[in-house]
């Protein structure tokens, strides 16, 4: 099987195709895994774009992204019926053609037997000169060209596939985070805020307020690489809060 | 109050800013509330970007949308703290200033009397050109700037704001929906998909396989402006089917 390297990336960006999704008919689910697992991983997800079963749009949208991240996540349009374009925009956006992969028919031979149809065969597409991932413990392969990785749509597939991820993608550095929970409002917050953002560049401070939550009114997240930056951002925000706040910290 | 026009516009976009989505702090959840609305209003939503909460992306973003779709929804970035610069961003693309507006001074001061700070009027900022855009039953004005309408981030009060969508914009025409629910899979069901999309072309017909669940194996569906075309897309399909299919249609 695979002998695929493991790769240390830094940004990432995700295509969720899906005209499903933008007509309302399905509530996008793949999002959240992903920014989870590349979160824990110490890669920082920093777009997603939804666009329609394209083949076109999809893959100018894959060429404008492979330029300006390090790795670009697919999520649908892996299946075998006309919207299902997938992998022939990939192909398009590195200017290959994509052609049914000799181990995938293989599998898919096991699997249909004599049911095969030219239909089943459409999951075997592959663009020339991609790479089939595997894990001993998923039956079918990931695809993987270039910076681009073929996920697909389906969110309990989906979410089967982060171990493929996991096993082969690193960040460079741990993502250490932390937060505190106040009943102060963003404006109340906002001067102390600024001074904790000035002081502390190397942690990205945010701040998020909560309607309707009798705990709480705003959360103050802290994010860096250095777990003792992100430590020093915290405590000089409690240090500035009044008596009695926060109410908590994670 | 204003005397906005309600707008017919064919091609939407929508821009969420959330570092918070993209760490996986949050789930987004106002692609599905504004998808939705937008289905029933005969509006296309065809893109959704989620971006960091950056001034220069944002501001970029804007100017590439802009030129493409009709209208551009901005949903986040518009409270008092350092990471909210929507507005700022939605002046920048449009090569405006922004500036605390007259009306929306006169609301903060109401609301927070001699509490009122910088940090709250910067709630007040409003691309110079901007329009605000009222319900009688919504305090707050919603800020539309050309094509960009900006929507809160905070989950309760987009929904809110949904409103104002709906009272001011409309589609060209409604858009019919209808869908077929089938034990098949989808490699069985493609050579009849294949038929039924070739001979009707002004009907966009989906299909999305559902894993683990008892009552259906795919979902297929049919959406156009013109219900006559749609229910004879459905038809076309239906008489392709074996047996004791479709399981449902709705």
């Amino acid at each position: 099987m695979s002998t695929f390297p493991v790769q240390i990336v830094e940004r990432a960006a995700l295509i969720l195709t899906g005209s499903e999704i933008l007509r309302a008919k399905v509530q996008e689910s793949n999002l959240h895994p992903l920014a989870s697992t590349l979160r824990a991983l110490g890669i920082s997800l920093e777009r997603a774009s939804i666009i329609p079963d394209d083949r076109a749009l999809i893959a100018a949208e894959i060429r404008s992204l492979i330029r300006d991240y390090d790795v670009v996540f697919m999520s649908g349009g892996i299946g075998p019926t006309h919207d299902d374009v997938t992998l022939e925009a990939v192909a398009d956006a590195h200017g290959v053609t994509a052609q049914v992969h000799p181990e995938l028919r293989k599998l898919l031979e096991q699997v249909y037997q004599e049911r095969l149809t030219a239909a089943h065969l459409r999951m075997g597409l592959v663009p020339t000169g991609a790479d089939l991932v595997s894990l001993p413990e998923i039956l079918w392969p990931t695809v993987v060209m270039g910076k681009v990785w073929i996920l697909p749509g389906v969110p309990e597939l989906f979410r089967m596939k982060l171990s493929v991820v996991r096993a082969y993608l690193r960040g460079p550095q741990s993502i250490v985070g932390r937060a505190a929970y106040t009943m102060m409002d963003e404006a109340e917050l906002k001067p102390l805020l600024d001074e904790v953002v000035r002081d502390h560049p190397l942690v990205s401070v945010g701040s998020y307020p909560k309607w309707f939550d009798p705990t709480y009114k705003t959360k103050i997240t802290f994010d860096g690489s250095n777990t003792d930056d992100v430590e020093r951002a915290l405590a000089a925000l409690l240090c500035r809060l009044p008596a009695g706040e926060p109410q908590r910290t994670e």
